[in-house]
């Protein structure tokens, strides 16, 4: 039985508890095995709940009582122990459990340290590679990225696929914990044929389903033949399992369509979202500034998904260079979607504040700061609502205003969750068409007309930035693909443009430190997997 | 010649431009030798540039034209190349440069990857040991952590210290970036005494003198005798170089206090305050909100020392639940010091937002709502202050409050520089006496009363947490000493006060999540070392 779980991080307890469910019921459906996913114990990733020894000794614990119940069937299962000789203090293994005891271990080869990735931080290195034989079958065990040796921006030293190839298996069972992002699914298979090309026998993939903060786990695990066709195939984003059966399940089957990126960007973000406020132990009760602009429209419609409409209480906010439209549009996606909503206007903060620093303001010009007061007076609102009412606050950024600052901090970057910060503008649009693929959900109002902060008179955010078609290109360019300025620029791109959108990313890099985390839907994020200097000039 | 320098991290041209200036001065001193430190060219640490190709082709060409200055003098400088072999794509790797061209690259061996370090993120690690022959010296070069082989929370398998020392050299040269923390000089004497015990050489140590965000070098460098004795002393928190002469540098000198932490770290603090300012390219122009309380008025001092005191601005807000005291202390101190400063009562703000809310809040009681909307106004008006002149907000939230959650996201938690993030409230009060040592400079009744956040009426902190000398120990042994609660108990502390403390900390991970960059001065600061999982259960 394959058990694609969704563990808490650092819930020892809580997940034994489900392990132990699953493995019981795998023993009464008379399976051979049961397979558990990398870091099962402790979910992944555990951070630097690794460095406290008292949490370490609690996983090795968890593992010895799980061996307890191993009788009459064999576990495969992911968690840590120490390393009882030189290096760093802990290994990353697969525990495997029969009998009542722990018969091997297989440390992990492959210690990814880029991206979201620290494992250097806390593991020691395999560097011995043998089969394990149970049942008769010579099986191959590996740990996540010891099956993307080849597949990395470098080639790794160690190849763990070849090693075990050599050892000829007759079954290669890879556990994991691997992150999702939009063009994950393709590169797994690439990283899966490849695998099952090299060694020439079936290979079980079992990966986490789970939402830990802000990083997806896809699940998306399966039993590939010799061929790399998947005939076994358990679902996205979703806690599973699944019995393999080798006279059943020898038929290729392809139950998603990795194709379709704004059904699987939507799935996404409802998980992740669903995921933050069950496992942060939140009552399913949210609330959103909700501006009739593009950003809020589709957290409103996402947040409804994952929490229930009733549960999601839209705030307007008007002041006076709020459009009539804007108002009535906001209005009209509540009622649509059936979420309560209140209309506050915030005329007299914005006075009130005013006031209060006129000693310093005096009749200086109109500027960013009294653009700023309202953004911030609103996040005042937001928060003291939150705060009275036990509603969280979901913060609406996306990710082309997050990397030029086209945002105000302690203002629309309050919240607690910034569900759409690693997704573009031009992405957020065809995400709006998506949702309203069969009906109209969000008005078509709110998609069509052009983005405006609607902070001064008659402001639109082409005032300030290239149309977000171009800045969306130029963005991707130089964070997840990594180009320099002048590479860009090679590309035929306008200099003066370039040179301006990437000078406003790094110099917005202080506004992201104080960033609500993001829900990672990129190959590279601002709150993860990304790391730059703050305080440097290039 | 030794260069202590203090790049700014991404600033190829500009640490270039420097090096260069420090090279000719070597050579028209007529020195054999002109020594920098660890990545020198482009500042230490890079983070993700060097991720960009475009960067890193940036660095190997200033090591290039470097190279060309080499003429009748030997440089040995820190710096980045590619890695033309399989594994990760770059060494961080000490040049050794003589007659215009890179006669020896020797590479590190030993990646940090803990605390606030992420080497493996980037670099291949050496694996071959050689001295370097030069003047008629065998020469042993070595990079930063090749020297604390035997001195980290685990002992690395390989250790630079024992291969280089079977070669006999004449001489160890360590180029590093060695970060501060208070605890630091005592075991880089250790670390060095044992280096220099199992080399039977002298010790060059060379560290840069910088501050990158909060993250601060201490510089510190200097020559070691075969008896671990310090013959040349650079000094501390300051770019510098020394020309070391064997026939004058051979009487151990000790120059600093290293026993006196209130010094040191009264030093760090304003030297990173300071850094922070010119390397951000602001203008020396800030202001804070100063309540009164010892929070505000440690960093009024701190700011007023770094960047002068007529460039401070503090801004006093009351509410009706102000004491008369606080105002009045915080009036004192700003005379003292010399800052200008303004009144700005808060309470038509505090009201209109209130009346704003009114539909939702209805006849509710007080609450920590109304409590937080008093921060947060607060927070807007500073910010609002700070977009309208140009000033830079500081921050006023220490480590014991971070670390419990005792404060306002959005609130008192506004501000880019968070300088005093990582000093436990208990300290603080040793730093102001420490300011205060010659003559009252903070007054006397600010540190002498009970700590209020005076957000309602009679407010204590005392109120609601333990008292400030129980609640830091419990603190350290958790933040620091990374103890599970049990051993925390274990040590004699109440079981329901450690529990209370510990479930604080793990509950606020979302408040820091958000909060601005800390100055570092402990081993394990809330911004860089400290990497916890925020949804989570432990």
């Amino acid at each position: 039985m394959l058990c694609q779980t969704d563990p808490i991080v650092g819930d020892i307890e809580g997940n034994k508890t489900k392990i132990l469910a699953d493995i019981n019921q795998a023993r009464n459906e008379n399976c051979d095995f049961v397979i558990f996913p990398e870091l099962s114990i402790c979910g992944y990733p555990p951070d630097d709940l690794l460095d406290y020894s008292s949490f370490v000794d609690r996983c090795e614990n968890a593992i010895n009582e799980i061996a307890l119940q191993s009788k009459g069937i064999t576990i495969i299962i992911g968690g840590i122990e120490r390393n009882k000789g030189v290096g760093r203090k802990l290994f990353n293994t697969a525990f495997i459990l029969q009998n009542g005891l722990i018969i091997e271990r297989i440390h992990k080869t492959l210690l990814p340290t880029y991206d979201i990735f620290t494992e250097h931080r806390y593991f020691e290195a395999n560097a011995e590679f043998k089969l394990i034989s149970i049942n008769g079958l010579q099986i191959a065990v590996s740990i996540c990225e010891d099956l993307w040796d080849r597949h990395n921006s470098f080639e790794y030293i160690q190849s763990p696929v070849n090693q075990l190839a050599k050892l000829k298996p007759d079954l290669h069972i890879n556990i994991c914990a691997s992150p999702f992002h939009l063009t994950k699914f393709k590169k797994r298979q690439e990283v899966i044929e490849d695998c099952v090309a090299r060694q020439d026998c079936p290979l079980i993939y079992l990966n986490q389903s789970a939402a830990h903060t802000g990083i997806l786990f896809d699940g998306d695990s399966g039993v590939y033949n010799k061929q790399a066709q998947k005939v076994l195939d358990l679902p996205l984003f979703q806690e599973a399992t699944a019995i393999y059966d080798d006279a059943v399940h020898n038929v290729p089957i392809q139950d998603h369509d990795y194709d379709d990126d704004m059904a699987i960007l939507y799935q996404a973000l409802v998980f992740g979202i669903r995921s933050y406020f069950e496992k942060m132990g939140f009552a399913k009760k949210a609330l959103l500034g909700s501006s009739g602009g593009i950003d809020s429209a589709v957290i409103q419609a996402l947040g409804s998904a994952a929490l229930g409409a009733e549960n999601v209480l839209a705030v307007l906010m008007p002041s006076e260079f709020s459009s009539d439209g804007s108002i009535t549009d906001a209005e009209k996606l509540s009622k649509i979607l059936g979420n309560p909503y209140e209309i506050l206007p915030i005329k007299n903060a914005y006075d009130s504040i005013l006031n209060i620093v006129q000693p310093i303001f005096k009749d200086t010009p109109f500027s960013v700061a009294e653009e700023n007061i309202q953004a911030r007076s609103r996040g005042l609102i937001l928060m003291a609502i939150s705060n009275k009412t036990g509603r969280f606050l979901l913060n609406t950024s996306n990710k082309s205003e997050m990397a030029v600052g086209y945002t105000t901090l302690y203002g629309d970057m309050c919240g607690g969750l910034c569900a759409i910060g690693d997704v573009y503008k031009t992405q957020l649009y065809e995400l709006a068409k998506y949702i309203n693929r069969n009906e109209e959900i969000i008005p078509w109002s709110i998609i069509n007309k052009a983005p405006s902060a609607e902070l001064r008179p008659d402001q639109k955010d082409s005032d300030s930035l290239p149309e977000y078609n171009l800045l969306d290109q130029i963005l991707e360019l130089y964070i997840e693909d990594q180009l320099g300025k002048e590479e860009i620029i090679q590309l035929g791109y306008d200099s003066q443009i370039v040179n301006r959108v990437v000078d406003l990313v790094n110099r917005n890099d202080f506004k992201r430190w104080q960033a609500a985390p993001v829900i990672k839907v990129s190959t590279k994020d601002f709150s993860y997997g990304r790391k730059m200097p703050l305080v440097a000039k290039h």
